[in-house]
């Protein structure tokens, strides 16, 4: 049966309503990630998040089960967002250390944001023992591709020899660590701050 | 009045009693940081910690007056050996990039350590506020006399020029995370992963 031409369904379509859900889900995750970070977590409710939306705790709980899901999905929108950004630095292709420099610009970018400083900021005895299992797995993964890209970089000579493990590592502590300090009002912009934590990483202190 | 030379007193003096309450103030410390460490504040009771040490809670309580003082101190002493490790740098003098590298190295060696540890996993949020305001102020005079390490270096050319805040806020960073990922059963030795992180940070990634 179709309707007449004229006659517009007032109602939502099945992708107006799937689209219109997932920026219902997002405003959550927005604003709760804000509360964590400022307020931290076990300082934050659900119904502080429901009052900033004009919302009641049930509405909240019509898109997650718990804040402990809320939680887990902050932390893991900032570890995707850091894992997309290994991705793309292999696709664009380039030395190991062009590759690398894509992929630390990036990774530092993600921890000037909210969902970045929520990973920088959460502990996994914070989380619920299933979430903190996949937190776990996503940033092993995480520092599984960091480590391989300086081992890429090593092997085609684009980056000094050493040991790729503790390069990685010294990699990921200095990035995560901007998640602590950056302050959006602080003078610098997130770019400068990123370039400047990065060319430290490539050029060493030394002359 | 002096008593007989023959006569040995059978109670401590005063400085044996400061000494033996010197060594059960650390023994409280040293038990609790474990705990803290390997299971999380928020999971470890003072009864927990008076099991360990075959006492009674308010035996604890004898020496500190709350759970709250004795994570204050854990992290009092991982701040005040990597202090510690900056003044004893600038004691022995040298270039800004000799002073930079000793207090580089010891302070790494202190985030292989409980106490460090301890630093790396305690956010502001978990210290009551007195607690948290002494141990923002140890931090910061932490990360200026980095700071100033830095610019020392920068100055007398022994270290490339550059901004001496965010080579600082690397620095920090990467030497912080030894705390999350070194393991002491991990292969490699507290002094082989100090020596690495540091000689990474000092001569860069590229060749």
């Amino acid at each position: 049966m179709t309707r007449p031409a004229e006659v517009k369904s007032p109602w939502l379509s099945t992708a107006e309503r799937a689209a219109e859900r997932e920026t219902k889900r997002e405003a959550v995750l927005r604003t709760a990630v804000h509360f964590f970070n400022t307020r931290g977590f076990h300082s934050t409710s659900l119904n502080d998040v429901a009052a900033a939306l004009e919302v009641t705790k049930p509405t909240i709980y019509h898109y997650f089960s718990s804040k402990d899901e809320i939680l887990f999905e902050c932390v893991r929108l900032g570890l995707e967002a850091i894992r997309d950004a290994g991705d793309q630095a292999r696709e664009r292709g380039g030395s190991g250390r062009d590759q690398l420099e894509a992929l630390m610009l990036e990774y530092a970018l993600v921890m000037t944001r909210d969902f970045g400083i929520c990973v920088s900021r959460t502990s996994d005895d914070q989380l619920a023992p299933a979430s903190r299992d996949r937190f776990r797995a996503l940033k092993r993964e995480i520092n599984d591709s960091l480590q391989a890209t300086i081992q890429a970089g090593m092997d085609d000579a684009s980056l000094r020899p050493g040991d790729a493990r503790i390069a990685a590592f010294t990699v990921a502590g200095a990035l995560n660590w901007i998640a602590r300090w950056y302050r959006p009002d602080g003078g610098m912009s997130a770019e400068e701050v990123t370039r400047g934590v990065v060319h430290t990483l490539l050029s060493g202190l030394t002359p």
